[in-house]
């Protein structure tokens, strides 16, 4: 027997407010999305983060964006060894099936797993090492962007990691031949951003340039 | 060089109209959830499917849940085997650094991941089979629940798998023993529910029961 | 010796249901606001009316909101005389120890200390003038406001009076120089409504058009 | 001018939820509350805290309660000396005018004024001393509860001064004479009561063996 206990009420009035406001104005917009099926124009990776609402940032409708959220916004290298990647998932999901026109990358200020990551690889945890360590192994994907940011003055290597982990998903995300291949051939553009939680603002990457800049 | 652009510009000015709105109403609290950290209550486990908003369903405000979004809502069974597993990495995090109270698998009806499933598990989809194929590999997650399924009339078999995609997840969920053992304490409590689209209703799972009824 | 006696039963009933249902759902979620300390958003300052649910309103779950509620929804000028001002010790606690983001004065409709105000003001209720009429002493703050509204045809003067009861506070709140500091800090922002009973309604303030307007 | 700005959309949004809940199940008792007036049978005395909702514990519904709620919960002596006294205007209110048959103070355990009082009155926390503290003036009227806890061992001083916030209270309530005048004819009963917040119990005083006992 699974302990599964219905919803807490405050989830249970919630719901109830929603019902009686945005979905009666849009009943028949959602019968139709439930008909039809989705279309969204674009997919985007963000963190599962409290703080990362890319629905209210974006305005995100429903049916409008295709969302994945995991821990720290990462996106592994492709790897088709017949194991379980639900991040490789849910990329092949919206490239190949759904045909999404962008994909964004939302990294975040104050991440969590971004600190974790740098205590991890600068020896001052551990526990994240070892082999159990869900959370350490995941990090793992960013472990080459700590190689890349250990050189800075140490105040700014926190910072920096943010901005590796949506810049070493992007370089990921390019290692999937279908995604190279919507990438050059125009159906797909990709983005990366990352959003300041304190400042309310976003940073955005330019391949080229290989630097952010602030969105204005 | 990575190909990434500038984001499109109907992002941009939905951001700047977020900026304008929610972010200068509540500049402050953005402020102090950056410089104290997140303390959500609760985890969500929802789809990735651009017509599943939680954050709308139970008015999620910033800070309020850790979401975690894949295809099909799924959780894999507990596999410390040292590779990356960013579902359980997000469930480790919300249940061991965040603690929070609930934790809830959120599926829905119409849900392209699991009607890939079936028509794998039925022999429809070979190229799922593939190994490497990322979302059917993903969907052997779910393989069990085919197994339930397939015994009912055909017209009922989607339906019922939809719902199996959220038990599955609540019974894997248990064989975390750091879920299970904060289940068993008190400290956790699992919740599943099924969102029907078109309906916008919610039928919620009780354990003891085996049974989904009608939010009410 | 005082005469306290058990609580009657109807309230122990209600208690016993809230434990069996609200609180066993949340108890994990309780326990740790026991232990980690509150972190409300927002202060309240509503009146004591036992019509006025702000925390239904606003579907305020624990944790949420730090409420204050005197006769009225009054808040006097700042006046640090070493006296015991239970309102200012509220404000002070709330924007310089808790450092909540919103502070929301909310007034109502057919308020009965408002109309006790006016029928003082206007000569109608001398008992209200004595010097041992707490309530006349309290509703002393709202007399600037009649000075304001007298002028109005005498049908009008209550519910602009019940406005003034808004508007009075928040401009005595503007008084207090840690609450004057947070807002033009951009730390604190202040908001006015007034709830309609009858109607369900919310009418809110806007410093700029120094005018009420329905929230829509 | 105030600064007064438009309610945030968080604030908006739960609003439009109850209006299209709540408030339209109860419309034509809402409209009876407004035109009749209110009719409380009792009135509360709680804590401003966040995690103190006495409207959840005891159920409340529209009309029922008249809730007094200022920090720590404490009603000071009766002084008709012509100053402003909220509390004592609250209790006046509902005693003489709204007659209510039950008077409730409810103290709560981890409570931030009560830890403040502690401190200042053992000198650990100068700055409450001073006259322009308003938190340290207000928690001046449970002063006298710390001379009869600080002879107990340290670790139980806070415990108890919790309750002492509640037996001065009531102490306090019999020096108004409409209150003892209302207790003595057997209009009105006095109630203290005591929220553990981790646990969800209450525990009740009994004037008689001037002790608290779990409430059953």
């Amino acid at each position: 027997m699974i302990d599964a206990t219905p919803l807490p009420q405050y989830l249970v009035q919630r719901y109830h407010g929603w019902r009686a406001t945005a979905f009666v104005e849009n009943r028949a917009w959602y019968r139709r999305l439930a008909e039809d099926g989705q279309r969204p124009r674009a997919m985007v990776i963000a963190c599962c983060d409290s703080r990362v609402h890319v629905t209210s940032i974006f305005g995100a409708d429903s049916g409008e964006f295709f969302i994945h959220r995991n821990i720290a916004n990462l996106v592994p290298a492709y790897a088709p060894d017949g194991e379980q990647h639900g991040t490789s998932a849910a990329v092949e999901y919206a490239v190949k099936t759904l045909k999404v026109a962008h994909l964004v990358v939302v990294g975040h200020t104050n991440c969590g797993g971004v600190q974790g990551c740098h205590a991890m690889c600068s020896g001052h945890a551990p526990e994240l090492e070892e082999k159990t360590s869900f959370v350490g192994r995941w990090m793992d994907i960013l472990r080459p962007g700590y190689e890349r940011v250990v050189t800075l003055p140490p105040e700014e290597q926190i910072k920096a990691l943010e901005r590796q982990a949506v810049v070493i998903s992007l370089e990921n995300l390019m290692t999937f031949p279908f995604v190279k291949a919507a990438v050059e051939s125009g159906e797909l553009s990709l983005h990366g951003v990352l959003h300041d939680i304190a400042q309310g603002t976003l940073d955005q990457y330019d391949g080229r340039s290989q630097a952010f800049s602030l969105v204005t």
